[in-house]
């Protein structure tokens, strides 16, 4: 890997798609050097062997999850791991020597009995889930800056509260009628080899999953309730479709007055207008996945319906960059003070 | 062509997606015998060599759109026609002498200016419009048999009005709350070369379309609106989605009351029970488009969520088939009195 | 499943690519009874259940591989298997009760020390091997009909062969020249869950793969050497192409005189004018895999380059169909005097 | 645009897929201003617009292709036009201005008769056939840091030359032998509006098209023939895959000796040790086009057949970066005298 000045970095889970995205975008980050690619099914493999592209980009090897070792070697760990597995390494000494993004979903939800009833497993680690900060770094930037642990957001809840926050923390939607319908690229499911992910089984075609059960809605559903001041139930629909990336979400809620345009769009720009990675597209311009590709980006755009009295509220983000490796990398930029922007300058890639 | 016995069908529009679908069905319908290739585009070309899918099969040129001609050829006609084509064709001669099946949206709103809104163009045959039967076989039957003059529906319209049916007629969901997100493969988007359809435009992408305007809108609510015996308003978003076929509708509405599983899958069984091409699901399994591909079938399934006392309705049907040309098949089969199903055995393919 | 008259059939290997297909053939043919759905993996569970384009049409549960009880139940006996099951399960008992059509590789070559090096294992049954028939029915029609068992062809080797089978026997092009660049669909590499087949991996991408190695390569050089008389030994090199279905082959050889488009035309028509499956393009038109997708035809052309003096020859066909089922049933149908064609009547589906 | 230092650039067809790469890395190019926008079909209208994946990015609206006043205000014009455009356009005033990077074919071909044969066009601006050097970087490195019109390779061709270069250079191949095989993504087919390449059309299908008679054959052999010292004929056939982006060629051709790996492996190395974006893939890897996504390598690799004693290299790149707008980049680094790679960092992107 070519030299970087900073911080040293390790990866546990580097062999999935979110950890290889990270790999991609801190090789192109000017103040990290990537020093423990951790992947329990590859330990002692090339890790370019895996992923090609790496190829003559990276010669090291793949490590295990040595999180302690890891810990005295680097100065942040990134955690690209399946559920359960960042709170059952965790502990006050790895913590005291390394800042940790978890990209799983172990410390996003602040309520321990929630977390462990939507995810069907016992929390290892429940005194850190106080201390850690729920990374959606437009909305909690300060707490960011001084976290020791960090609560990646998953992909779904990124595009949602982005692109539902402006309206409800304004008041300009009926929090109890909120309906997200959301679309993803077939990465979110990972690089599991699982019958329902092969090609033939994804490609021409799409379906709905987890329906009315899935396990970001507790997260979506906290981070709106926190915008507005009080318990939020929504419907979330995830989808499936033939794509790699990206995740779309239309979102619907009841407008709690008659608005203009101009009012709607003014509370999107009071969040937003100063954010560089989200993109309050023109007017009846939809967000497209294609435009974000590869990117940090979030574009959102809403569209009023007069005769329903609804908002249509859209978002769409690359769902491996902004929606996983993306914002993690964004979250170490201000946790170490450096250039928000830092390494995802990256454009995004069209056709 | 093979010999068939007993109906002579003319299709005006031969060589868009659905035409071409039209020919693919009744090429093996045993009733049926294919007379008139009409493609204004095409005139004295080779169908066969525009889509050569039908290589061997098919010897016939393509032929204009003359349905004064063409009705004292054929015993059907179908108009597989942009916008406005067909109600500029029609008359009572034509009426008089073959049934004709439109595929276009031309007669299906029976609020003529409501039409010419939507629509914005001005309506050519009013007179028509009121005696135009609406096909969605399942809901009209005895209608159809008796028709001269069909309004094939719309595929959204269809795939929507099929999923949330027995729930509005048997009085358990509210009307005033109806959400329907839909997507469709590009085949919806027809043959018409536009970038926005070319492969790299839509490959790899995802996007919401005419949100808060699309024309099959109004279409739906008057469905719906039969179905309550009140006047309807819904959201209705469609999303252009990487595959050919398919359609799937992800429809959500507020329970009227407190109903168990088995209560609503008893109101989807009365109407559908006895239906040969509408497929009420087992319990959590969600409809995929994949498994309605190349068949006249749609497969409907719901999901009750106790949190937010909403029902999530889903449907899925193949846009080309269901959606188009197999419900003008299934039409026709009414009309002539023959077995509903007649040419429309094809068993869906996967993958 | 609905009633059938005369041929009681069963499926080991139900619930693969090829398995489903040719229960979705079998289902649709008027002449066979569908009695046993095998699948080792899935025994005891209902087979709609694993696919359900089926549901509502099938209602049998899966059985499993016991051969034996299905040679006493059943008229044919198809096995869409690993490589080696068939061979290690039949025997005489069993050929002297059901016929046979295997879709694996085990009976197509005729030296079992080939094969053995081929595919890296021991034949368990090379006493049938001689007897067995290469159920390619364009070529050894007669053989068939009068055959217990059935070496049903290869997906790429039916391909290829036929493309290249009339210019070879006639004596046109060169066998020590002739060389195969194979392109196939993801459906052709199974169902089985392996990282290299996820959607992700797939998709947008595009790799040869056993180059120079691929097990296919011995049995398209054993029918080439039949067709001329002289062992040929063939460069063939796959592709994995991202879509689900179809294989087209683009094969070189070296012309052995000047020839007219006529001369070679005429040498494919000599051999498939009267072949309802194989259509030989007109003049300048490339197969595409689309344009025979879910039928039972291959569409072959060819080019000749009077620069290079070689000819390009090519062929399309559905790997899944002609290339597995569809084949398997065209061999069914001629060891039971039926119509080659009963079951197989299928249009390509476009789009 | 962000301010950058040295070089004014400016685009004509900046709307097409390779003009919109082009703009793409020019924007994280540490040394370019993009000055001009231009694009015939879009005068006036803003370039985020059509490309909205620049959204917030570039505020310019698109111009003409004034060249004459174009050459007045910048350093350095990219032609990424329709054939026959930059030969119109140029004259003796505007390469004194400006350097030309045109990427189209107008100055690939020495010969200008062939080039009109292949192009069935006269050629506009002969006299500056002979100046033009061919860009494939790798192989004319010194011409083109003094050229000051350069023609840019055709995507297929670079992939070609560069697979096979090394092995014909050394004398390991007979060139008489030589057959391309070559597989591209639809993105090459540009961004016009055809029915060819409509979503429907492409997706779920392959197809071979140009056999024997595509225009980038006399280009390929024209820098095979360089590579060898004498005239080449080959066989060339393009193939469109249903994916955005990607070249794959797989290429055939006798060995003129017994080698071994590592002799074939050393003339690979040879030529491309030192070269930052061609990549020799270690042994028995087979180039993938996911592998080069994005990015400006050329992944190559070979396989000797013994069997057969025939040689199989295949290339795999980019076909809108290292195919076009990659490579003219780096030429215009090369020109420019600076660092090769500036500009050109992009890692490839998985999945």
């Amino acid at each position: 890997m070519r030299r970087k000045i900073m911080i040293k970095a390790g990866i546990i889970g580097a062999t999935g798609y979110a950890g290889s995205e990270l790999v991609r975008l801190l090789l192109g980050h000017s103040q990290v050097e990537i020093k423990w690619l951790g992947s329990r099914s590859y330990v002692g493999q090339k890790y370019a062997g895996i992923y090609q592209n790496f190829f003559q980009l990276i010669d090291e090897k793949c490590l295990d999850d040595n999180m302690e070792e890891l810990a005295r070697q680097v100065d942040v760990i990134f955690t690209a791991t399946p559920q359960g597995l960042c709170a059952s390494l965790i502990n006050e000494g790895i913590l005291s020597q390394a800042k940790v993004v978890d990209l799983s979903a172990d410390f996003r939800i602040k309520d321990v009995k929630k977390y462990e009833q939507w995810y069907g497993m016992e929390h290892k680690s429940p005194q850190f889930v106080e201390e850690a900060v729920y990374g959606l770094c437009e909305i909690n930037r300060e707490e960011i800056k001084k976290a020791r642990l960090i609560a990646n957001p998953g992909c779904y809840p990124t595009c949602s509260t982005l692109s539902i926050y402006p309206l409800l923390k304004e008041g300009l939607i009926d929090p109890n009628t909120i309906i997200i319908d959301a679309k993803s690229g077939t990465s979110g499911a990972g690089r599991g080899a699982k019958v329902d992910n092969l090609y033939c089984e994804v490609n021409e075609n799409i379906k709905a999953y987890g329906v009315a059960s899935h396990r970001h809605t507790p997260e979506i559903e906290d981070q709106l309730g926190y915008a507005c001041g009080k318990e939020v139930l929504i419907n979330f629909t995830p989808h499936l479709v033939p794509m790699n990336r990206g995740i779309l979400v239309t979102a619907y809620a009841s407008l709690t007055k008659d608005v203009t345009y101009e009012e709607v769009r003014a509370a999107y720009d009071k969040y937003y207008e100063k954010e560089q990675f989200v993109r309050v597209m023109d007017k009846d311009i939809c967000p497209q996945t294609k435009w974000v590709e590869g990117s940090n980006y979030v574009d959102v755009n809403f569209k009023i319906d007069p005769r329903t009295k609804r908002v249509i509220m859209m978002g769409a983000l690359d769902n491996v960059v902004k929606g996983a490796a993306g914002q993690a990398v964004q979250n170490m930029n201000l946790m170490f003070g450096l250039n928000e922007a830092e390494g995802l300058y990256q454009i995004p890639m069209c056709p």
